[in-house]
């Protein structure tokens, strides 16, 4: 699953490959990914706010595109706006990591929307670690438009 | 001055160039910049939503950071937290703009900040155009660090 989501999202999303961006693992409801900094630096050596931000969002989405295809939810899934928290300088190679919560609400409401084929509205977050420390924190409203 | 920060930002923040961002007009209050669609192409054969991102955040940060320079402001300017809202798809190369308004409160606290040489809190957005149209605002929160 993870080299089919790694090969996927490298192709179609040429700038995930050049920022250094790679699935650690992956399942329908968990993504762990890494990115280099070395491609990301920015003029203080750490990375670059924009890039944190497109590495977290390529790992959101990637989970979410994952979750919707165990689901076989014919839907295209596209982020509606994203909101990014910067706590700390990310100095070094840096994590991404997120977990879909099957247990709240809004996936209910997705299972329900999948089994009418309906479009539905998903928001997730995913986390950004670096040396063990909690570095960012990405929120992004996706939709799955049928 | 366009040619200075062009040099500066490609140069600290090598990912603006890979992304294909580069500065059409700069002053100590405007920015204008274009983005090339092709290295920043996703699954939908629009602007990926990370690349949108990281250009107007290579543009927001340009912008103040030009500002703070003119002002001679000994600060480092680093990003707190982002909020980019996506209104329509990004086909074709775009563009980027943002203008910093003098008469704003907190344009006043900032030539004060400056004067006083202490850190400032700065809300800055951007906003993304193709095809003539409104595709996508970024805000971002900055902070100049004495």
């Amino acid at each position: 699953m993870k080299n089919h989501y790694q090969n996927l999202v490298h192709s179609t999303i040429p700038v995930s490959k050049s920022i250094g961006w790679r699935i650690e693992a992956l399942s329908a409801t968990t993504i762990r990914a890494s990115t280099q900094l070395k491609p990301n630096i920015n003029i203080h050596q750490t990375a670059f706010a924009g890039s944190l931000y497109a590495a977290a969002m390529a790992s959101a989405w990637t989970l979410l595109k994952c979750c919707g295809d165990a689901l076989e939810y014919k839907a295209e899934l596209v982020a509606a706006e994203g909101n990014i928290q910067y706590l700390k300088p990310v100095p070094n190679d840096f994590l991404i990591s997120g977990e879909i919560n099957t247990q709240s609400e809004q996936y209910l409401k997705l299972l329900e929307r999948v089994s009418l084929n309906q479009s539905c509205a998903f928001k997730q977050s995913v986390e950004i670690h670096c040396d063990s420390q909690l570095c960012a924190i990405l929120t992004v409203q996706f939709v799955f438009k049928v």
